[in-house]
């Protein structure tokens, strides 16, 4: 009985000294990333010093190189290389897309646009009409007029989604399948309302994927002002366009993952993986989309060294090289990792930006996520909580080969993200040096309460 | 008995269908706001077209002008003015200091410099050695060493401070009695570290207040990357300065608090006011402070009145005169609150920015706190939920004749407030559309629950 009594009031006593040792070590990380922080820093040597990095591109070789020797300099266990083959697509040539013709009467007036990534070149200029189109249901309805005629897709983002991933999801797919389903009725071209949320009239480009069964029409993304006008144009009179693009794929190109790797210390053939993709489009220096999510990753690291944390588990630090246009890094990692039968418990990704740091998101079992929630009262000094649904696409086909894995992700305030995704506006002025340095808080904190505590 | 049951069953299917209905009144008011919302044209208007807008300035006046015809264009049931005497501080001048020396050496190396706020001319240029002190405890420690010189009081950001505001409120005692604190022992001018939290070299001014019994001497923020570098030469070796300000006042100015109101269907003579203030400093466009909470209010009414909702309380929509350099506007709203013995239950202040919102802040009892708590399920889908602490300088003195007042405020993310805030970077292009109409749809929610539902 009074083991029993001893043993009742014993055990909150000691979780609340576990909280208070993890709340120490949490303030301790914190203070040191946003005293002596190198994250802001090493963004503005990626994006400034080497800049834009397209898988095949001599940047995105430099960046490996710099990533790796700015890892090796924070003294991990040990920097390696993942050699992989990512596709080489070039832009070509500076894309073109013009208004030449109003209800018959001829007009000049030049769009902004950027080819969207993966598509081909027009061989020349391509004159037609236009087809103006909200959605995919109205190209079905209207698909006996398609033929011939340049179709517009009126993918602009829904305001009304607070989230604004939620608005690009639903837009996405006119970006990713829209060209093929044009062309499927004849179409030449394709335009797109770039899936932006600003108010200004940057293009932006970003993936999309032909179906081999299906011409493979040239496919443009109109600045949001630009198309905005066509629309409300092209709804009502006929409106005749030019668009030239010089989209092509080189030989697939050699690159590298990068991976510095923590021993653990009690537990070293458990995996805990966290990353963000070296990898950018060509027109941007990829500040955010995923600069942030590399110097997040580095930063993490060095922090861990700087207070000589000595993890219990393995915590690997990985820069992915490709995950634009390919998603070659991510599927070389779990390749690997399925080949040496690595365990790994869990993998977070950040590649939604540096801004505000507002969630960890963590893809589970319910009865997980109670756990990982306990810790929120542990996150909020620092802005964030424990929420439901992260992941990443280089950390996704992890979960192909162990479904146990659990995939995270830092969930920033996601307000600015789409007003300079993959658009020229993606640059290191548009990032903040707080909340860039508050995102390598939240996720060094919640890494660390992973190692401590494991995934349960 | 059935009676009873009844009664024990309705309740809460009632309350249930309460919820539902707020839920759905927010929802309508955020897709109205994130769609036809004119906050952020607005915001452009007034940064761009007046500028900045400081007390006693023809673009203060101007500003009142817009936001009565703007208001009135939106049809609340009256509009007026609050006439109220402002100070009329002028800069007079272009602001200039420079070190001259370096331990005997000559040499001449101008430093990016603000004169305080509030702050008077120098009479010509001031040359002393530097005094550098990290705070007021150093400075009462070298107190016999400060006759003659200039001092230079560290007033940098504690960057660990996760909320920005609370590293402004610890930094601010140096801009406000710095000046005053360094005078009493001889002093012939003073130098602080601008009040930023950005890594860039840009000036802030802002309020300081002299004390009465001691010299007025000349005062000045140093831009950021200068004001490191000259604290950490200074503290080691002999630093010469020079430094030259022209501040002056003319004669109080006539300025105007600007009133909408839309009166209360059940409870007239209960007042809830919202209220941004009109003026900025002179160096930039105030489109942060208090631009955001100027729009906040005019779109908050804007979407009550394109909703046709008819309040229960009389709101009131508040632009507040004065509030950098004297607090004049809201001394005079509430000097008329008390003469014309109104009652008011709620005062909620916009003046933290245009940036996501993360809070609304109450300032009450833990009852009260626990019952607005209530209602952060409905406010989360918009990001906020409700906290302590909340007020403004503009709504903290109706606290003074009636403590039954409630008063809060939107707390908006803090991390880029003090990049911009009093600094020539406070332009509408560091304003987020979407960030800036988020702000409004958290204060129409709020204000509508507090409407519907009392404060309890």
């Amino acid at each position: 009985m009074r083991r029993l009594l001893l043993l009742f009031f014993c055990l909150p006593i000691m979780a609340q000294a576990q909280v208070n040792q993890d709340s120490v070590m949490i303030k301790k990380m914190a203070d040191e990333i946003m005293t002596n922080g190198k994250a802001y820093d090493l963004l503005r040597e990626l994006t400034k010093k080497i800049g834009g990095r397209l898988a095949g591109s001599p940047q995105q070789q430099n960046a490996a190189i710099w990533g790796k020797r700015n890892m090796e300099a924070f003294q991990p266990d040990k920097v390696f290389m993942q050699p992989c083959k990512t596709p080489n697509w070039q832009r070509g040539g500076k894309d073109f897309a013009a208004v030449v013709g109003i209800n018959g009467r001829a007009t000049t007036q030049k769009l902004e646009v950027l080819a969207l990534g993966n598509s081909l070149g027009s061989n020349g200029l391509v004159e037609a009409d236009i087809l103006a189109v909200a959605n995919f249901e109205e190209l079905e309805k209207r698909k006996d007029e398609v033929k011939g005629k340049i179709v517009y897709f009126n993918s602009e983002f829904d305001p009304t989604l607070v989230q604004t991933f939620r608005a690009y999801g639903a837009a996405g797919m006119y970006r990713r399948s829209g060209p093929s389903r044009a062309a499927k009725y004849g179409a030449v071209g394709v335009m797109i309302h770039s899936l932006s949320s600003a108010p200004d009239n940057a293009p932006h480009t970003g993936a999309m994927v032909y179906d081999e069964a299906q011409p493979k029409i040239p496919a443009v993304a109109l600045g949001p002002t630009d198309a905005k006008a066509l629309y409300a144009l092209a709804k009502k009179i006929t409106v005749r366009a030019q668009m030239q693009t010089y989209g092509f794929y080189l030989p697939d190109a050699d690159e590298n993952n990068v991976v510095a790797e923590l021993k653990g210390t009690e537990h070293p053939e458990e995996i805990i993986t966290i990353g963000g993709h070296l990898d950018s489009w060509d027109v941007n220096e990829g500040a955010h989309d995923d600069g942030a999510g590399v110097v997040h990753t580095m930063e993490v690291l060095r922090t861990m060294k700087a207070l000589n944390y000595q993890p219990k588990h393995t915590i690997r630090f990985v820069l992915f090289a490709n995950e634009e246009n390919g998603g070659k890094g991510g599927a070389k990692y779990t390749e690997l990792a399925k080949l040496n039968k690595e365990k790994h418990i869990l993998a977070l990704e950040s590649d939604e930006g540096g801004f505000t740091p507002r969630a960890i998101a963590v893809s589970c079992t319910p009865e997980q996520l109670a756990y990982f929630q306990t810790w929120t009262p542990l996150l909020k000094p620092y802005g964030t909580e424990v929420t439901t649904g992260g992941g990443g696409a280089d950390i996704g086909p992890l979960t192909g080969y162990d479904k146990s894995i659990i995939i995270s992700s830092m969930i920033p305030d996601s307000q600015r993200y789409f007003d300079v995704h993959h658009a020229k506006t993606d640059v290191f002025e548009n990032v903040n040096k707080r909340e860039l340095l508050l995102g390598a808080v939240n996720i060094a904190a919640f890494i660390y309460l992973v190692d401590q505590h494991g995934v349960n």
